[in-house]
């Protein structure tokens, strides 16, 4: 029996969210309303004490963390489509992509995210309930991003971020001029990773990059990503973003 | 056949040092002196593009990245001795650490290793020759690094470093207070991990952190690390280190 809690399906939620419906296990989905700081709530930090989605329960094993979660499910369901190579040189490949984007390209997408959308809604908040917020945060590093949303990243901040994502999708186009996927011959984890926390958005967030003109594999890459059917079906769960906070989702939904 | 090349044996070389010798896996060690930039020299970054240390060419087969190439060990060894525990859950506990420390110990320490240690190299550089090292480095990360390190690490820097790691031994001490090993029952590349980047040298480079008395377990896991045969081989490798800048070597040696 498995439980997905999730948000969006977008960045971390999308990820793991993904190889549950290439691999076509059933899932029940629970839907964390981050809008109202569920994530926070007593009820969800006894199952995740750190206070993030998403969050896997595979028969009572909690899973979090999304590129840990997603070696999880190869590593469970061995029988299911795979979507690691199963070769030590294969497995490497994919291991060397998702740690350059959850280390390299992740954070810094996911800042210009935040200064647009979690920075309305941290304004928004009254002073006195800013502070109740802060505290429910267990993760000292949630609560310094909340206060920095709030009070908005610095201009140097937001363009070392977007030069680290410039400098990711040339690293990306390279490597679609040599692969057909991000870690070969085949479709795997690190396509998804980069797709959930960049490719998916990327054109739409940074106009000022050309994605499009600068990065045709990269495009793509990203249609043939868009098209399968299980990306399919993860983009069309519920999106309960307010329409005019819908900075992140992209060109593909 | 495996040929290793490495730095001094800490923090990244250390630890993909360390699953060879547990492995028993005969290895040519190839020492790289970061002493005189041997890591931007055109011999090395014709096999490894990132010019950094360490990195695993086995067969021909280049590895990267500290991480990558430990999990590649046990998916390329599977009959020699295995630091992973081979469970799907257990798996998932060890690359959980493995992240932590990759994500939010690492750097850092690595941080404060830098302001003592290559602080001092880089200022003793002359200006002309310090643009021309700047050049050959090919990763800008990496390059921002080195002029963080010339101009010396904020203050502010160095401080959030510093609680980011007494977060780290608090989070370490709890785990050691409910399983012998961070990942569990068995010695795993997550304890490798977290020694190589921080247990090794945390309580010399941080006086100020009272790590014995306020983090015992650590300490006692440390002295169980440290006694390892596999470990004792690693850290008797040569250190080229000039002593006066041996802020990085620790309790262990």
């Amino acid at each position: 029996m498995i439980k997905y809690y999730h948000a969006e399906p977008l960045a971390n939620s999308l990820k793991s969210m993904v190889p549950l419906f290439e691999k076509g296990l059933s899932f029940e989905s629970i839907y964390v309303n981050l809008h109202k700081f569920e994530q926070h709530a007593a009820w969800f930090t006894a199952i995740n004490p750190e206070g993030q989605v998403p969050v896997l329960d595979h028969d009572g094993v909690i899973i979090t963390h999304t590129t840990v979660i997603n070696e999880y499910l190869e590593d469970a369901f061995p029988d299911a489509p795979a979507l690691r190579p199963n070769t030590p040189q294969g497995n490497a490949r994919m291991r060397y992509w998702n740690k350059f984007v959850d280390e390299h390209v992740m954070n810094h997408v996911s800042m210009h995210g935040w200064h647009r959308m979690v920075g309305v809604i941290a304004r928004g908040i009254e002073n006195g309930d800013f502070e109740t917020l802060m505290a429910q945060i267990p993760l000292p590093d949630q609560r310094r991003k909340w206060m920095d949303a709030r009070s908005g990243f610095s201009a140097e901040q937001l363009a070392l971020a977007t030069e680290k994502i410039a400098y990711a999708l040339d690293k990306v186009e390279t490597q679609l001029g040599q692969t057909a996927w991000l870690a070969g011959d085949t479709y795997t984890l690190a396509d998804i990773n980069f797709y959930a926390h960049c490719g998916a958005m990327v054109e739409r967030m940074f106009p000022d990059l050309a994605v499009a003109s600068r990065h045709p594999r990269l495009i793509e890459w990203r249609d043939r990503v868009t098209a399968r059917p299980a990306m399919q079906q993860a983009l069309a769960m519920p999106d309960h973003t307010e329409p005019g906070l819908r900075t992140w989702s992209g060109h593909v939904r």
